[in-house]
């Protein structure tokens, strides 16, 4: 019997991240190339893997994607601003060309799964894993299976209760000053103080705005969703601002509903290189497999 | 073979009703008692059992309940102002009284699973209830589960945007105007205008504004969920609010998220006599029984 291998697609609307795995999940080759247009980009994957053959592959998109099978879009990209990639057919051309099983869901939920299987979430039944980068998304699992009825999560474009002392008015061109990904993901802590938010000190009262906004996110997750861990990854939060997330969650929640304790509730994702989308998309490509 | 009969309670904070159903779910014996202490509470409920045997009992109970069933106080009524409830052992005393396998879950999940069997939500695999009366609580069901990871959903508590023109100061203990249950419950209405809510105009402001708050949690719900139902039921919005309500969920969306039309998504409840709950503890029952 062959050895199983299995393969990611990280697709992302800067660059795309392809990798081959072993059975223990172990990254073993890995390649990665700018999101062009559809056709270019797709056809860089199937080159990657086959050179590279796998068993199966799972794919974390951005998005919005198409998730349900029983759809006649099912694997496709939709309504996205991203050039020439509205309507792309990520899943049809990749299966048409590689002729494998296909697991596909949003780079979120990709990372999400990741940290379930070999995370902070790994130990726990149930987890929210969420991204704060260029935008904000959320990915939550509930005894294996990815939450989302219709359609995978939007946690991003919930709504934020502005404070009176931020008069920023958002980035999102929905939901101006009313959304977290808006008010809240990187571009917001340049567009309040016109310094990249890399290069922002920490004490900047940027820094507390945002932690506020995003421990609301976390409270209205928490309250509808019960997790036994929220997970935080992405660029733009660091440790740093854990405690001030958490003490706004508390003072959000003010001892209503029961938590665990916030400092094990509350984490940032700690897998190596970023890997938990990567691992994610191999375990969910090990489990289409069956 | 006998023919299998299921029990039903609703637990509420101010009465308890009991009820059997037959293999199809019928109600076919009904009564109801003032909810007092919980010993008496508790033996008028064994009383009724004993005198209509059952295969099995579905509890949906007002909250906060322990539901985790590896957790010691599994079955228990966790910290509740009611008096004499908090620790009430309600799953222990009625299992050692009766013998039969009980599905315990809270009155909101009953109802929605009601509505999720039976109900209109019965032709969808996802959907999230809501109960808006003396206070405001979901639940939320995707492929035949209930959402909630380590306890059940607290969707009422979640964080609301006050209006600037609103300036009720909420009803809610811990949430002043900042939770979903304290500013657009049934009390706010009276809380507001002085007029109980059964008597106020149906044009007065305050249903505006309830309206408004609602369509903000309903909002938040969906992009956390995306239920293909979202069911409300409760004594305090009609069907004259609907409009409303789907015009603020539409504004607060701002075409950002495809939704099915909003006139199939957000519907109130349909059951007759509000016998989601019952309908949804007989299913259950009926399901623990396996």
């Amino acid at each position: 019997m062959t050895k199983q291998l299995f393969g990611s697609i990280e697709a992302g609307g800067t660059k795309f991240v392809v990798a081959v795995g072993d059975s223990e999940l172990n990254i073993i080759e890995k390649a990665q190339f700018p999101t062009t247009a559809p056709a270019e980009t797709l056809a860089k994957c199937v080159d990657f893997f086959t050179a590279h053959p796998v068993s199966a592959l799972g794919i974390g998109s951005f998005g919005p994607i198409d998730i349900d099978k029983k759809s006649a879009t099912y694997g496709q990209v939709l309504a996205t601003p991203k050039p020439g990639w509205a309507g792309a057919d990520v899943v049809g051309t990749l299966k048409a060309a590689l002729n494998v099983p296909i697991a596909f869901t949003t780079d979120v939920n990709a990372s999400a799964y990741g940290e379930y299987i070999g995370g902070s979430g790994k130990d726990v039944d149930s987890l929210v894993y969420f991204t704060i980068g260029t935008g904000i998304g959320g990915g939550a699992i509930q005894d294996g299976k990815f939450i989302g009825g219709t359609g995978h999560a939007e946690m991003g474009h919930a709504l934020c209760v502005p404070r009176p002392d931020d008069d920023y008015q958002g980035t999102c061109p929905f939901h101006g000053r009313h959304c977290f990904e808006g008010m809240a993901a990187g571009p917001s802590l340049e567009g309040r103080t016109g310094i990249p938010g890399q290069d922002l000190p920490r004490d900047n009262k940027a820094f507390e705005f945002i932690s506020d906004y995003i421990a609301q996110m976390l409270f209205n997750t928490y309250v509808n969703l019960r997790p036994a861990k929220i997970i935080l990854g992405g660029s733009v939060l660091s440790d740093a601002e854990l405690p001030m997330v958490r003490d706004y969650f508390e003072k959000y929640n003010n001892g209503y509903v029961a938590t665990p304790d916030l400092t094990e509730l509350i984490v940032t994702s700690k897998m190596p290189n970023n890997s938990s989308a990567t691992v994610g998309d191999f375990a969910l490509a090990k489990q289409v497999l069956g």
